[in-house]
């Protein structure tokens, strides 16, 4: 290949950057490996070599082998934090406590860091940027949220020309997974679930990802970048999709929507939308046909439009290709600056946005009723839902062979407020015709 | 809203940087409009306002409502370039002559430079990269590649830990549009063209994207940030979409395939393909998906795998989006620095990498063939394509009325390169029952 010619007019003697990898899993093994394997480009694009000078991990079996290449192994990670001979950490060992303690004890010492912790930063991000601000080094958290899509680069500093209105995105691959297996096999969700832990694409305890949890620490973090508001991931109004049934996916589709987990902000004249929840999308939409363990986000500017970024949303590699440009960033900023200019949320200044409760968050939805089979029903149904002043779009009869005659009624609202439909659901769940608890998912169009 | 709120912490003293519009266009207007309107927001993410100072444009009565906003205005684009009172000069006037001379003298004068003029940058884009950076002063151009969508940053800072593999894009709205007209109407391209020029969508000239002239200068500037080579407009193999019929679109889609007009740019071990023609790509694909004036850009790096970028690739406001974050940018590099350390075409040093000729480049290929409807002609396609070494994934014969009693057969081949394709259709277009010229579309599975 070209690998040889293309270092020619590099200056090899440019001080190389020395980077200390706290946590050697899927992350950090990756960010060695694409940091070796691609050192000439990133010189290339530097002009100055990354060098990975020491590595820590809780079992020294795991890394023992790299001592041979001559980085220095700990099993401390504030080994690495207070080492004077690295310039900058990469905390990719997870978790929340000794996560934060490294990170603040690299900060204490002035040294900048990449990090791919959205947990932490969810909960602790003010007190970590904070300490950064004032001790003048960066964080960099490329990796924290979508993989490998440079979707906070984009925020931060691709759409700044815009007020983004609102960003929407598949931003859990584990759970798209899950429901792009129940769509196509039409697997149930623990079905779909044990498919994908036995792929890798979910942990044992998939808590985290089929919750919600983790989307809402993604979903906190974009909305602060997109709005220039606190990271406020305690008022995400989070369902996961535990409780997804495959039979709604169906009727879903034949009303021409995919099911999608949806992390949602959207700046309202009363506040900002903060909501991570299962959503009809329509099928046209680009969004709805990104399928498996992709990500993809969508974000709306005043003065562009729509725009959408897609990819990998996990994965060794992928992840690690954020972690690696968030290091060429600061090695740039390092060479430039005595204090990052760029601020790391976005904005310079935070401002408090109230966020709406999800009682007051306006969508269309759809409706499931499992009704016994007899006339008078649905007029029953409608009548309620227009005494809560909630119109239909569509209405879908699917007759389901069911022991106690039971069909399913499906319908589409207009947009209105949650707190109207759920007035109206305590109504018709009293009804003797309605048998099992109604169903309820948002309908989100994705329109400007 | 809470646009004052928002504002509260921000320090209204903070100098501003003055810009000057030159050419008041389309982009022109929007940038104006976009900066005024979002004057708040910018001033949150930034710390310090943005204002325009002066405009020039050629027709004066354009622009002399801007004087009693206190705009300077002007007829000569150099006054402005030259005004001591001008920090940026954002070139929106386009051409490559006035246009060239405008910047270089911006940037003799120490001022930085935003244009959205790809043709100027793919044919003297080295000179003014070079009097940029030994004038020490940036030239932000996002606004030349894909409107809105910052695809340019995206290359330059955010996939920088990847080795780029390739790059492919649907980076001319135009043609674009006119496609997916011809495609969803069953228009031919004559009538789509004339629905586009009638919309707005193509200018009453409209060599330059129906042509994949446009879209060739985007793809160099593309080509020379992905693989840190220069920026090489002439060496692009270009084939618009002028001669393209719609049935063989309608044949495509029989076929699970969509026809985009790609640039294209992979790296090879022989050298780089750098190429902009008609291509079938299957529907399952997003890219294929991408519909009117839209953009989409695909980039395959060795650690992240594909991302996808889609929006916006023209108008008033996403354009401008593009121009006002570069100008963003500028004003926090001027904050900061002495010298720009990010290089503009995202290595610090261009490679001269050999551009493989369209004859050497290996693609799978859709071909058509009109033949006169008599048995044993199918048989002496394929015993002459398979003499070149070319073989089939698959065969459709469509029976088309027509007088002369002319049918249509298709085939795709596997991946071959065009000079065994091109030797073999010249052997075949000899056969007395071959008619016409045989139809020949690449088509690009845009899989890594």
């Amino acid at each position: 290949m070209t690998t040889a010619k293309e270092n020619v007019h590099v200056k090899l003697d440019a001080k190389p950057l020395r980077v200390g990898i706290v946590g050697f899993g899927t992350v950090g093994s990756g960010t060695l490996r694409v940091l070796q394997r691609n050192q000439a480009e990133i010189q290339r694009r530097l002009g100055r070599p990354i060098i990975v000078t020491d590595v820590a991990n809780r079992r020294i079996e795991k890394i023992e082998a790299l001592a041979e290449e001559g980085i220095r192994i700990h099993t401390d990670p504030l080994a690495v934090a207070k080492h004077p001979d690295v310039d900058v950490v990469v905390e990719v060992m997870g978790g929340t406590t000794v996560a934060k303690e490294v990170i603040l004890a690299a900060v204490a010492q002035g040294k900048s860091v990449v990090t791919a912790n959205k947990a932490l930063l969810a909960l602790h991000g003010a007190t970590i940027f904070d300490a950064a601000r004032k001790a003048g080094v960066d964080i960099g958290f490329e990796a924290s949220v979508a993989g490998g899509i440079p979707i906070l680069k984009v925020l931060r500093e691709g759409l700044t020309a815009n007020r983004i209105e609102w960003v929407a995105g598949i931003i859990n691959g584990t759970s798209n997974f899950i429901l792009s297996e129940m769509r196509s096999k039409g697997l149930d969700f623990s079905t779909a679930l044990a498919d994908a832990q036995r792929l890798g694409y979910a942990e044992a305890d998939p808590t985290f990802d089929v919750e919600g949890i983790d989307a809402a620490h993604k979903l906190s973090i974009l909305s602060a970048m997109a709005f220039g508001t606190a990271i406020q991931f305690e008022k995400v109004h989070t369902e996961g999709i535990r409780q997804l049934q495959s039979v709604d996916i169906r009727y879903a589709e034949s009303l021409g929507y995919r099911v999608k987990l949806l992390g949602l902000t959207r700046r309202t004249p009363h506040g900002i939308e903060l909501r991570v929840h299962p959503a009809l999308v329509p099928a046209t939409c680009l969004l709805a046909q990104v399928d498996g363990a992709k990500n993809a986000v969508m974000v709306q500017g005043d003065a562009v439009g729509p725009t959408l970024y897609v990819g990998a949303g996990a994965g060794s590699e992928p992840t690690a290709s954020a972690v690696v440009a968030d290091l060429i960033d600061v090695a740039r900023e390092t060479q430039a600056l005595a204090q990052r200019v760029t601020p790391p949320l976005a904005f310079g200044v935070q401002t408090a946005l109230p966020v709406l409760p999800i009682s007051e968050v306006e969508t269309s939805f759809y409706l499931r009723f499992p009704v016994t089979d007899r006339s008078g029903v649905v007029a029953e149904l409608t009548r309620i839902l227009a005494e809560h002043h909630i119109s239909l779009s569509a209405m879908l009869q699917k007759p389901v062979q069911e022991a106690g005659g039971l069909v399913d009624v499906i319908m589409l609202t207009h947009r209105v407020k949650e707190s109207a439909v759920q007035a109206a659901l305590r109504v018709i769940e009293d009804l003797p015709s309605v048998h099992q608890p109604v169903i309820r998912l948002h309908v989100e169009t994705l329109e400007a």
